[in-house]
């Protein structure tokens, strides 16, 4: 696992409420989407809830996925955490957004364990991170490179805010 | 479950590395974790990886908490992502920060399920909907009453970016 990973948090809107509904289909399509994007899945869980929707998490080898539904309103939120240079969480959004029949969809990449200026931790959104670099080149390497978590001297402070 | 979430993305920097190492001590204070926010457990899944580090997630009634962590540089990401008014995630997040004995924390706290202007679900920093609030008290009711999932006239548009 790396440190530094990203964080995708994604709104669907408008999607098939009976895609939404069931616990079993919700399911298969979580596990997909895990594949998707080249996944590792130690664990998965699901709920039904009543009268409507689904919670459901999968524990990767590289974070996790959660989504949580509202058929009635044709939404669900979804977010995929995943470290290293493996997995590839965009597609599993974009597996999702068709399978549950999304007529748009929003996501915010966040990334998470980066360094700032005073020797935190923080989750900053990646357009932030690409400003930063577009404003100094020598920021480059912290996206573009992958931190080795025992590393800590290669980590380079992102000026957030 | 109501439709507008909270999501607390949270850094933990310089955590004990034997607090984060072993799954059982993980385990233990997320689940006291998730009392301390009032939130109610479905189903709890913890992995130990080697050499060290764990990866651990509840299923809540009102949506989820992970953590992943990595002992050799005193970081943990959390994330807890609770619907409606009974959870207090943020006590989740001062309880863990204290457990794992971190020198300093970083919440961003997100919104999940705003519709935006174009009739889009988007997650939205929270800072950012309390700036729309100052510039227009109409808006007060988005995140001060609590939005029912069959209301769907009930949404207000959020303007973000």
């Amino acid at each position: 696992m790396k440190t530094l990973g990203k964080h995708l948090l994604c709104e669907l809107t408008g999607c098939s409420s009976a895609k939404l509904s069931g616990v079993e289909g919700v399911k298969k399509e979580i596990y997909a989407a895990a594949a998707a994007a080249n996944a590792t899945i130690l664990h998965g869980y699901f709920h039904q809830f009543a009268p409507t929707g689904v919670s459901g998490m999968l524990c990767l080898a590289e974070s996790h996925i959660s989504i949580h539904t509202w058929p009635e309103t044709g939404y669900a939120a979804v977010d995929i955490y995943t470290c290293g240079d493996k997995a590839m969480p965009h597609n599993a959004i974009e597996y999702l957004a068709q399978a549950l029949e999304a007529e748009q969809h929003h996501v915010l990449e966040m990334s998470r364990g980066v360094h700032d200026d005073g020797g935190r931790y923080v989750s900053v959104p990646v357009e932030k991170i690409h400003a930063a670099i577009a404003d100094d080149d020598s920021l480059a390497e912290v996206i573009q490179r992958p931190l080795k978590p025992r590393a800590k001297t290669k980590y380079k402070a992102v000026p957030v805010d």
